[in-house]
Formats: structure tokens, C-alpha cells, sequence
């Protein structure tokens, strides 16, 4: 295979690559400016369109724009970001302490995306033999989200320093449904070209090529 | 919120909004030509650039074409498939039985995309609250493949009656990396354009409304 590129190989293709190759992990560049609930309609129902295993939809969506819970919540992160950086030896603790790791309050709204792992019942096709394959299609609908709310012009950061407990009680979420993910959503100023971690030398990216093998496992990876 | 919609807001979402409507995952449409190598790489490398937790990148991508490795998956999943058919009761299995639930030997390729924990190192930003934000990132990436087989004309069927550790061994996976999804990817004939299971009558979608909570969790859904 020869050196690959992202490409648009038809007309149809063009935008999605564009879109893909144009979202971003946002932390610093969030305005705060509302967005009309169409747009933010349109963008759930994104992440309401992917696809599920057997058909079985285990997402939630709930939609933060309070600003008492939104400061609760960054306070717990803000605790739990310092655990993170105490974990560190010195010199990532450099590099670390460059890279904002939170929109919370700065973002439009938070959208907490939950995963209910009851929902379809006893006999979800397809999960038989592999528990998480119901996580999976919660993740699925995330990364719907996030391309169409970049195809919106709106920015998307995934806030992962949290416990879920904490998050669940804070949102009144029932003890079976999982908070998977709060992505901070919103207007931004710009996207930026480069991921955040990249631009602060935290890590770079890896070759294509090496994530590709043929028919079975080769460890040049 | 008024009844939600999937319309294109500007011109830029139009195609993105279409590809996701049209995505299906797909069974029996496989028609089992071949796929330019340049298309492939156009399709993995939307995968390969989706977000991933501290830009760990973990996903691995194996592109299963011999026969002989396909044919005994296919065999292992024919199994487990009946496994699962047992388990029902009388009338769903017949509601089951109208649903074909694999195109492994059909497609024009598995795509068996994996998941390496240890990518990234001991200190992977924002996984030290979630352990399972690894295996996000890799779900991330199995999305943005889809979507871009979607546009680029191909069909994708995510495979999941198969035991990991059976996957694992037949392609020379290291046990510390876990095949995520076999995905049959390849030339198809049409998409459907509604569910195979909801066509046959396994289930409904739910609608958005009652995926959307506003602040707190609301208990109407």
C-alpha cells in the first residue's frame, strides 16, 4: 500500500473527510455565546442515529447549561486533575501543566452522555458473548456528536477526569445508568489545527502505516 | 424543544447529516468486490484520525482477506450465533431467524479492529479516572470508519457473537491487546434504508425527545 493520505475520492466524500480531519479536542477556545436548539437538536440527533447493538439505543443525553452544577462539577475535576498531576515525575509535570484540561464553565452547556446497559431488555442481539459490545454503541453516538456539532461550527471537549459516581449523583442519574462521557459543547473562537497535546509536545502522532496489518498480527508495530 | 429533525443547518453539515442517515450495518447486501487500496486508506485513516484519550491512539487495524482464516471464524460465530438462538424464547426466535447476522465470507474484507491498554505509557492524560476511556478511543475510531465507508459507497457489518480470546489466537493478537469488533467491509449491492431490525420486526427506535434530559436526570424516559 502506498503512503496514505486523506483524500476526497468522490464529491460525496469531501466534507466528511474535511469534517474529520477538522475536529478537535476543545479546552481553551470555548466563547460561551448560546446555541439556537436546533442546531443542538440537530446535533443529538446525530448521536441518536448511530448505530446500536441490537438496535438496543443505551444512550441518554443530558443537557448541563446550570450554572451551580456546571462550577460543582469543575470543582471535582479540578481535584481530580491535581491527583493526576501528583502522579507524574517532573518533567511531564512541565509539559502538563501547559495543557488546559477543562471547558466546564467556559463551554455553552455540558452534554453528560449516559449509557443504560438494561435498556433492550434480556436478549440484546449481539451482546451474548461480549458485555461492552452495549458500551461500544454509546461511544458510537459520541463520535456522531462530535462531527456533527464540528460540521455546526461548535467545538467539543471530553472532560475525563471525574469519578462516576460523583457525576451520577450530582445529575440525580439512576445507579444502573453509567455517566460515560461530559463533553463540554459550544461556541468556539477557532479550531485548532493541531491537537493540544501534540502542539504541547505532551505526545505525537503515530504513522498510519503502523496501525495496518495484513491477516494477522505483526509486531513491526 | 420542537420535534427534532435531522436537516442541514449550512451547506458545510449537509453530507455529514446524509452519511449518517444513511449508514446501516449491513448483512446481506455484501457483493464481495474488490476494494481500491487507496479507498481502503482513505477509510482507515478517517479512523485513525479520531480523538483519542491523551492521543494514545490504541487502535489497531488487521484487514482479514484470506479465506481460510474467514471460513473458520465464520464457523466459530455460526456456533455462538446458535448459542444465542437457543437462549430465546419460541417467539422471538422466530423473529431471529429472519435476520441474517453475518457477511464475514461475503464481504470483500474483515477489518478486526483492537485495542492496546498499554499504548501511551503509564501516565495516559485523562484515563486515570476512567480506566475504560482507552477502550473508548478506539470505539471513537471504529465510527469515523464507517461513516467514511458510508460515503465512499462501501457497507460495514459489525460482527460481535465471537469470543475474544478465539479471535486472538486465529490471528497471532498478543494477549495483552483485545480485537474490539470484526467489521465485514466491502462492495454492497444498495443499503437498506431502514434497520434489518426493525425491518423484521426486533425492535423499534426510540424516539430523540425521550433521550433528552434537561440538568438532571428526568425519570419520563
Amino acid at each position: 500500500m502506498s503512503t496514505p493520505t486523506i483524500a476526497a475520492g468522490t464529491a460525496l466524500s469531501a466534507e466528511l473527510y474535511d469534517v474529520i480531519a477538522r475536529r478537535r479536542d476543545v479546552r481553551a477556545e470555548f466563547t460561551g455565546e448560546p446555541v439556537d436548539d436546533d442546531v443542538l437538536l440537530r446535533v443529538l440527533g446525530a448521536a441518536h442515529r448511530a448505530p446500536s447493538v441490537g438496535m438496543s439505543q443505551p444512550w441518554d443525553f443530558v443537557v448541563v447549561r446550570d450554572a451551580g452544577l456546571r462550577r460543582t462539577f469543575r470543582d471535582h475535576v479540578a481535584n481530580e486533575r491535581d491527583t493526576f498531576a501528583a502522579s507524574l515525575p517532573p518533567e511531564r509535570r512541565t509539559t502538563f501543566d501547559k495543557i488546559k484540561v477543562e471547558g466546564i464553565c467556559e463551554s455553552t452547556m455540558g452534554v453528560v452522555v449516559t449509557h443504560d446497559q438494561s435498556r433492550g431488555g434480556q436478549h440484546v442481539l449481539g451482546r451474548h458473548a461480549i458485555a461492552d459490545a452495549g458500551l461500544y454503541s454509546t461511544v458510537l453516538a459520541i463520535q456522531n456528536l462530535w462531527l456533527a456539532a464540528t460540521a455546526e461550527g461548535l467545538g467539543v471537549g471530553w472532560v475525563s477526569f471525574y469519578r462516576e459516581p460523583f457525576l451520577g449523583e450530582l445529575l440525580g442519574i439512576p445507579e444502573h445508568v453509567r455517566p460515560i462521557a461530559w463533553l463540554c459543547l459550544g461556541t468556539v473562537s477557532h479550531l485548532e489545527t493541531v491537537p493540544d497535546l501534540e502542539r504541547h509536545g505532551w505526545r505525537n502522532r503515530r504513522p498510519l502505516a503502523d496501525a495496518i496489518h495484513d491477516n494477522v498480527w505483526s509486531d513491526r508495530a
